[in-house]
């Protein structure tokens, strides 16, 4: 099959954001007046970031949600993407299933498909299922000029909020392990893997509460490689330092009601896990009524989990963790940091 | 070595473009009023589109220049770009000279990066060298409304006409393969090589040229696998079909005097050898005055090379390959296609 019956099977697209889409050169598209244009880019490896049999259908899905994601952190718009695909070999059925997540995620987005690169990909390829894969999407969105929510606009005083649940595809990920690795799961764990697959698997992108949070919060990022590490960037931008307090970190019930050996690993698991794709964001107390108004509007959880106080005397941002009910569990968190692809 | 770490000490650019760039979750740049924002994007894999131990400052470059040709081949302004790498391993100093040639290019171009992604390589890496290393860079640009050079706007009557000279890199990547097959070249192919070989590591991207043929070209795009391939994109597009002369390609010393076997051998690597980056583009007859003083003002070779034809009576685009010197070779040509990434 030619890298051009493969675009025009699999990935022609409809799009009505764009006014020149796939095949030409480069994509052609707008933005709207007095607008910035918003860019981001991730790269999804084979045995990296997913299971080389994971199912074609629910990784189309994350690798467009993981971008939209980066602009909802932006309190942007979605407009489009591209993709670039390095296979293996050509699967039609697999391109099925991979088109039809990305594209039904693109669709429900108004976020199109405007163009990229099918190549086959090197010579680790050819050891079997989808080693080798690389999936390389640029994500652009746009948002009213000095709009955007950027990291570096934290203020002492500030709340810190989290949306959703922690931890949540990371407990998945860490049972989805022990399976693979030959366990049979005990039947509480194995209810909790479905109950929570969907998370690790299909992601949630919060482009509607970015949007409603523009104006209303002073810093935001996604959570994409673990609360403790990732705050960690607005502290920096913003040179502040946080007081999170752990006993309010929102968990689903299964994370909730799972067995730990020590009280500080459901914290770590929530923490340092990744993959929560939750929005973390500031915003002044006086943005509190109108943060739990869109907490009904939107129907999505946000909870209260901290401060932004003053840098100390050593002047390095930090982050001081708080817990009434286990302080004992706080010495173990002082060096969690989120994951570390190199390490 | 922290992914934080890789991007700062390798990947942070003052940025110009870019009103936010590296370190937030997004990148915010500006269209100017009244312009469309031009996007494309190009995977390279170790083992396919370079080898794997080729210079890491030439790699940054192509890299870079196989993107910004496709803004060009739009009559675009380069803007700036994404960079997403999956890397076998941090070697530093590969790091440091990869991203050296990268944003010596970029500055050039005043393309500026804007962010990105740095990951591990799947589990292909680990064999040796770069293998496993994949490149994605998004290139963005603008370009007046409507003034975008696409590929669906020749005409029957007009001129094409490509820049530079053809099958330089292609006759670089067949001696450079005999030299690493073990065989000790002649020293006239050693000539060749030294020669050609920075048309095939360090290619040209034809910006300039790309924005002077606004309101000159009719369709154009930029000949990366091939002319006799890629024309027919032009062909396909605009619902035509093209006489070729190939006794009038332009071919530079060195490929125009290799000896071959046979001749058609020689337009064999002209026209599907891959990786010459000139511009293919038509124009109107009205145009030929201008286009020969561009020659003299940008200081780039511009051939007419054949001439835009109505589609014969099985309605079906093609190019009609001509030749007066040696007529006997063109029997050879009509299946030629461009590079198939898939074959």
């Amino acid at each position: 099959m030619h890298e051009f019956q493969i675009i025009q099977s699999y990935f022609t697209h409809l799009s009505r954001r764009a006014d020149l889409g796939v095949g030409d050169d480069a994509a052609l598209f707008r933005v709207s007046p007095n607008c910035q244009c918003v860019v981001t880019s991730d790269m999804l490896v084979a045995g990296r970031h997913f299971f080389p049999d994971v199912d074609a259908r629910t990784l189309g899905h994350k690798a467009l949600a993981v971008n939209v994601s980066d602009l909802a952190a932006m309190g942007a718009e979605p407009l489009g993407f591209t993709l670039s695909l390095a296979l293996p070999s050509v699967d039609e059925a697999w391109l099925a299933d991979f088109s039809g997540g990305l594209l039904a995620l693109a669709t429900s987005f108004n976020c199109d498909l405007m163009g990229g690169d099918t190549t086959r990909s090197g010579s680790g390829a050819g050891l079997g299922g989808l080693d080798g894969l690389v999936i390389n999407i640029t994500a652009f969105g746009q948002v009213p000029a000095g709009a955007a929510i950027r990291r570096d606009g934290a203020r002492v005083g500030d709340d810190i909020w989290v949306s959703g649940t922690l931890g949540d595809a990371a407990l998945a990920l860490a049972l989805l392990q022990r399976q693979r690795a030959g366990e049979s799961l005990p039947e509480q764990d194995s209810t909790t893997l479905a109950q929570l697959r969907s998370r690790l698997e299909m992601p949630t992108a919060r482009v509607e509460l970015g949007l409603a949070l523009r104006g209303v919060a002073s810093s935001m990022l996604d959570v994409s490689d673990g609360l403790a590490g990732d705050v960690r960037h607005i502290l920096r931008a913003s040179n502040v330092s946080a007081e999170i307090d752990c006993d309010a970190l929102p968990l689903s019930s299964p994370l909730a009601l799972m067995t730990f050996e020590q009280p500080w690993q459901r914290w770590r698991l929530a923490l340092t896990g990744g993959d929560d794709y939750e929005l973390c964001f500031t915003a002044p107390l006086s943005m509190r009524a109108r943060i739990a108004d869109l907490v009904g509007e939107l129907g999505v959880p946000l909870t209260r989990i901290g401060r932004v106080v003053p840098v100390d005397s050593l002047g390095a941002p930090r982050v001081m963790w708080q817990s009434e009910i286990s302080s004992d569990s706080l010495a173990h968190m002082n060096d969690w940091q989120g994951y570390n692809h190199f390490s």
